[in-house]
């Protein structure tokens, strides 16, 4: 079988480029069926590389002058940003030089690359972003997390229809669950967009709806994708990052307050930050950029090299069960119906 | 001074009605300010009142015949129960034979009741449900925590400027800050309604408007009102509940795993609970009604003696700030501009 060529934009994120060169390299040692295309500014890559040990003959670098900053306004970015490190990763897919494409860059940026350089699979209203979000039964595909605030309905569905494939063929849930984000479970709750996709969402084949999902349930889990707005699915996530930090700082308080205090903690933290980790969002990489004709991969802004091994790796389930082709025939059907 | 006249529906939520006659006790027992008026099934008030002392001087109880179910429809449930302990509690408050009503009753029912038989103050579009949350730096009012969903940049308007006299007068924050809930700092971030509310805080006399909030600083704290409709405003919240569960899980899960494990959690337990005290929603009590010609308090279905006591508490700077009065003012002088 051919590898599964991985274009890395090695100038985005808060960690560009060690993080990103490392996390190609680390991905590399631990999957053979995997190439990595290094792009961005030459020099600065060989530098990251430099003194590190890896298998050259799946590495490859593409230089690329320019670098898309974070607080860039993304059209403007992409439009004339022709040679950065952003653009020129999009247009490797595009070419099918590359099957997927990671970055940790300007996600409205990658959002409108994704769109335009790539390219919408057919049938697609909005590309939304998806997020694996962990939760205390297995983790839960959050979509849309970052692309489109103000949703309509029948995009909800479309998501609703991508993320069934996404955890089918990516992480192999058998016939996955679909819920909503909701206020209640009761029929009559909900707002306007809820309401008007509830009953499109029961009608719609080839999705397992099961109905409303509150939010106070998610982090407890159970349901495989959760569709909502990008305004609600980033306050999800926000909420979820934001409530853990506060939660631990306050533990780490308390377990510093007293001295014994401080013993008990020794004793107990090794079998807490085991039964923790399940929490840790970084062992599921990236965000993919769902509904686009190639593999279009976020990872955020912090992320380190793990965040990017993990990344790298996920695209392999993607490309192997061929994710695109299986949503552009769904889509197709949807369509003649 | 006057004592402040609590009209407690004693039949509301899913520990009625022992829950709220042992809060109005308690409540009773640590202000000397406050007068408790139990509406319900008076049979069943007298039988949780049983073998309890009380200053009965300070206690009434107001018969009424009917209850409002969890699970009824609030518009038919408050016009055809008008012999309901809500009904009959909101109607004290409309005649001015109470100030306030407490009720962990019907959400729904409660906001169609207070604002239907107590009414809107003039100048108040809607009503929203406002609650203080825990944050690690003091607790911030969100407004609105369940009364409407779909939103218009006007009613946000509305309730930053209730919020802020709430903060003001009930809590005691000096010049309280108010923020948008949104999902980025920057200008440009947010979805319609936030982009179309954004100048219009900023234009407004009296409010203290510090621009937008990622829910990632929420359990930070330090923005005294943050405003938002309520389909996010629940996400929020139960977020924020099912987070803090879900870890608290995992942490005692980590505890029990192994017997030096547990040893390290009795010891350091007792200073865990005193820095995780902050986080606990009931010492706040109840959600105020704002906007209406007098204190609706809801407090959550589960809620114990303990929230209703702080919530009849919370009752006593309400009224004695005359918090009605000064929103009615604020709202006349918003008007004349």
């Amino acid at each position: 079988m051919n590898r599964i060529r991985i274009a890395i934009d090695c100038m985005g994120g808060d960690n560009a480029p060690e993080a990103p060169v490392q996390g190609a390299l680390d991905a590399l040692a631990e999957s053979d069926e995997i190439e990595v295309i290094l792009v961005g500014r030459e020099a600065d890559i060989q530098k990251a590389l430099t003194g590190k040990k890896y298998d050259a003959s799946r590495l490859s670098i593409v230089n690329a002058t320019e670098v898309i900053e974070t607080a860039e306004h993304p059209v403007s970015a992409i439009n004339s940003k022709k040679d950065s490190s952003m653009v020129v990763a999009l247009k490797l897919v595009k070419t099918g030089e590359a099957e997927a494409i990671l970055s940790a860059g300007n996600s409205g940026a990658l959002l409108v690359g994704g769109q335009t350089v790539v390219g919408r699979i057919p049938g697609v209203k909005r590309a939304p972003f998806a997020a694996m979000m962990p939760t205390a039964s297995g983790a839960s595909l959050l979509v849309d997390t970052g692309a489109n605030v103000d949703a309509r309905s029948d995009m909800l569905v479309n998501w609703a229809l991508l993320g069934t494939i996404y955890m089918k063929e990516v992480v192999g849930r058998e016939n996955p669950t679909v819920g909503i984000v909701n206020i209640g479970a009761e029929e009559e709750k909900g707002n306007a967009l809820v309401k008007e996709t509830m009953p499109l969402l029961r009608e719609t084949a080839g999705i397992n709806f099961v109905g409303s999902v509150e939010a106070r349930d998610i982090p407890t889990g159970g349901t495989d994708i959760l569709v909502c707005d990008a305004f609600v699915g980033n306050i999800i996530i926000k909420m979820y990052e934001g409530v853990a930090k506060t939660m631990m700082n306050a533990l780490q308080k308390g377990f510093k307050a007293t001295p014994v205090a401080a013993l008990g903690a020794l004793m107990s933290l090794p079998s807490l930050k085991k039964s923790l980790k399940d929490f840790d969002v970084s062992q599921y990489g990236g965000a993919p950029l769902l509904g686009v004709k190639g593999l279009v991969m976020k990872t955020h802004g912090s992320a380190k090299a793990k965040e990017f091994k993990n990344s790298c790796l996920q695209c392999i389930a993607f490309v192997k069960n061929d994710v695109v082709g299986k949503m552009q025939a769904a889509l197709a059907e949807e369509k003649q119906k």
